[in-house]
């Protein structure tokens, strides 16, 4: 099948038959923009909503790919079938991916109930806001139970998480400072489980209570007050997984309790719509760039003919 | 005059006629994205266009403020009203300034041709690409023959300062392996001036040879191949800042001969326009939200009835 002749229901059904590179095809035209998207998009939707969607965010080094490759190993015990995101800031200059060197958990490289994926968050569509729910969408309507998103915790990507999962794994490890550098980085806000992972280490008890105590401190406003839990495991040895199993079962039946899955989906889509209608927003004002669009009143605001703000009027005029 | 009873008028003859106290109360109306904006922006936009805006960036210790502080004097002792606008990168989660402890440039503190603001550069609406013209314009408008835009050089604002200023000046340090960095971090492209500062150190010629090897390499694409200098200073001793005046006023000469600086400032009013349109789209997309607006469509996401390019064509309808 050439590229340019992509026959979406074929593909979606494919993909919702387990086919490994029809998943991969359609998570290629999310990260592609295609113009097919929305055909995609479109014969997904009946079929998505019944993944358990689980954000795994940390600073670099506490442990993240270990911990996803434990978490998927125990979810595949079950028999559930796991797509794993791993998303890659990218740097704004090269484009490239920061994580050549991760560890691409090669443990269930030839497991056909699990997907591994990496993906570019900081592209010019708007980064994790943009592609990252629609390649979850993927993996949800290709009927994955579990959709595991796992992010580097470096700056805006841990709060964008929260809108993207519906339960988000805090990683943490002993000895970095990490209670401190948490709070501050707002991570104790976003976290429905803490884990302290490489609890073997020196200090694993003192960061588990400075994560503790400054949870009691914060004003969580949940419904029904969900009290994140504080775990410790040694991901490399399996220890621990157990629990943070339990853990994650214990918030989806509370989020069901509360009528809080429902609310964290709906703001998900509404944050979704509105990159989709920022991203086509962008791509009409790209269009009047460069000719005698935006440059024309542009060239007005630098003699002084008119002020930026006439000219934006003349502007939204001219896209809507 | 209380606050919800500005009379931009008299507030703008008032910055035009040099008090301080008006384009500060200026300012403050940009950086609070008052509704008088547009009005504001209206009456300075026939008095705009004659300053020499200036931008300095650098990695944090290369001297950014002392290097300001000695422009400051010498375009001073030309008799020339210099503005400053320190742009601090603000954390996205306390929406404070990282640099409290920043030198305030005390020397200057009682010289009324001098005005010097730090503004925030992270907020909501835009970074840099919002507050941050409307500020220079401001300073332009209010008579300023020199505005000086210093931002901290990390990551994106580096880039973003290149559709700020006439001229950019890109400060470095011996010994910080800054050469390096700076080809890393695209700073090569966006310098017109490099300036070596602390050059009394060990290792500035050595700095110095990076950078000019490094512009070689480089395929600069400038009309008239302006080649940028790279200078040294000792700021704090005003050592070598003749020469970086020598150079600001070459590359204004050479801007105005091959037609670069309408280029420029055409292509910095296209971005202001640009920036306003988009947040005044994600203001009426904020109406839009929480109501039956764009959650309304998300709920049908959520239970598949729709998908999300649907929902978003429909909010496009309700936006436009």
């Amino acid at each position: 099948m050439a590229r340019h002749d992509i026959d979406v229901p074929t593909l979606v059904a494919a993909a919702r038959e387990g086919s490994p590179r029809a998943v991969a095809r359609l998570i290629s035209l999310v990260e592609d923009a295609s113009p097919k998207l929305r055909e995609v998009m479109a014969a997904l939707a009946p079929h998505a909503g019944n993944a358990h969607v689980i954000g795994l965010t940390g600073s670099p080094g506490v442990g993240k790919s270990t911990s996803t490759n434990a978490l998927v190993a125990a979810f595949r015990a079950r028999g559930q079938r796991v797509g794993v995101l791993a998303v890659d800031p990218s740097s704004p200059f090269s484009g490239g991916a920061l994580l050549g060197d991760r560890v691409r958990m090669q443990d269930h490289a030839l497991d056909p109930g699990v997907y591994i994926r990496s993906i570019a968050s900081r592209g010019h569509l708007g980064g994790l806001s943009w592609a990252t729910p629609q390649a979850i969408r993927v993996l949800d309507a290709a009927g994955f139970d579990i959709v595991l998103v796992e992010t580097v915790g470096v700056g805006q990507s841990e709060v964008e998480i929260v809108g993207l999962a519906d339960t988000t794994i805090v990683l943490l490890a002993p000895g970095m400072g990490d209670g401190i550098q948490a709070a501050k980085a707002g991570i104790l806000e976003i976290g429905d489980v803490f884990v302290v992972n490489k609890a073997d280490r020196d200090g694993a008890d003192a960061t588990v209570r400075d994560i503790r105590h400054m949870i009691s401190l914060g004003d969580r406003t949940e419904p029904g007050l969900w009290r994140p839990p504080v775990l410790k495991t040694v991901a490399s040895a399996g220890t621990g997984v157990d629990d943070v199993m339990e853990a994650l079962d214990k918030h989806v039946r509370w989020m069901s309790d509360h009528e809080e899955l429902t609310r964290r989906r709906t703001l998900r889509a509404a944050n979704e719509i509105e990159a989709i209608v920022l991203a086509e927003l962008r791509s009409r004002m790209g269009d009047l760039r460069g000719g005698q669009g935006i440059e024309g009143h542009a060239a007005q605001v630098v003699t002084g003919v008119t002020d930026p703000y006439a000219a934006a009027d003349a502007v939204l005029a001219d896209l809507t």
